[in-house]
């Protein structure tokens, strides 16, 4: 594999150089969603590193053949054995530093029958007072908790799109 | 490379035979904006397949290394020539069939310079009669410009997130 511009193309890319094949490398989309019951939100305490021991919102990298809405259902069943309703989509996190864009959806708990997934050592629900802010594993997961608290105090949830370490 | 599902994943992966490097294959992001001025909206003629001689609203695959509204910023400006203020996110679509996530910012023209880009042959400004509804290249652009002018019309432009084909 060599580093070249390809044809047609402005930046350099990964080709092979036996075969001319183009390794394209794009920025991976991150779903999630913000679980609500009784007006608090579900936690996952991660069981992989990055961040092993810290808390996380459920989420994960975005699959080929499904839409984002169901990115968002199944991490969120994986992580957290837990099945939401999903509202609509309420932050999209731009972290070029890793090439990674970050959604998560508003969701509504259907039930409490959690089961942590392999990845997750346990699922908690947390109200405000109780968030473990310094024991959160990422900071898109930081902001848009703070942000999904900042809407609820003012009565009205809107949509935020902001960058990390732009 | 073989197609197998690689220790602690649960899908099939493209898994190179030799060195063991798993090839994942995820959406790719597509981002654009929606130009206007005056009440008008741009809009490009596309001189590349697919959907050669449509029209389509300035947009192209997110790279590394830029944020999403840098990427909408930057995709603008290489197919209509066009310099824009970003404004807020206004419509997210999945389209799974071709495993890709379109997004398109609102965005205020700075000036009427426009000059086509390399993938672009012509660039021209519409009032919502002259769209040319038949003409427009990807089902993403149709939905996010009838999205537009209804809320538009409605005096208030809020986040839509869809589906196609899914």
């Amino acid at each position: 594999m060599v580093r070249r511009v390809p044809p047609g193309d402005s930046l350099p890319r990964w080709v092979c150089d036996q075969c001319g094949t183009v390794h394209y490398q794009n920025p991976l989309l991150v779903l999630g969603t913000i679980p609500e019951h009784g007006g608090k939100l579900l936690l996952c305490r991660r069981a992989i590193e990055p961040r092993y021991g810290y808390w996380t919102l459920p989420a994960g990298f975005m699959e080929n053949d499904e839409t984002a809405g169901q990115a968002a259902l199944r991490e969120t069943l994986e992580e957290a054995g837990a099945r939401v309703e999903l509202g609509a989509p309420f932050s999209m996190i731009s972290v070029p530093r890793v090439n990674q864009v970050h959604v998560f959806y508003r969701a509504r708990l259907l039930d409490l029958e959690l089961k942590p997934g392999d990845e997750t050592l346990e699922v908690a629900m947390f109200d405000e007072a109780a968030i473990p802010w310094k024991e959160i594993a990422f900071r898109t997961v930081g902001t848009t908790l703070r942000r999904w608290f900042e809407d609820r105090a003012r009565g009205s949830f809107g949509f935020h799109a902001e960058d990390i370490g732009a």
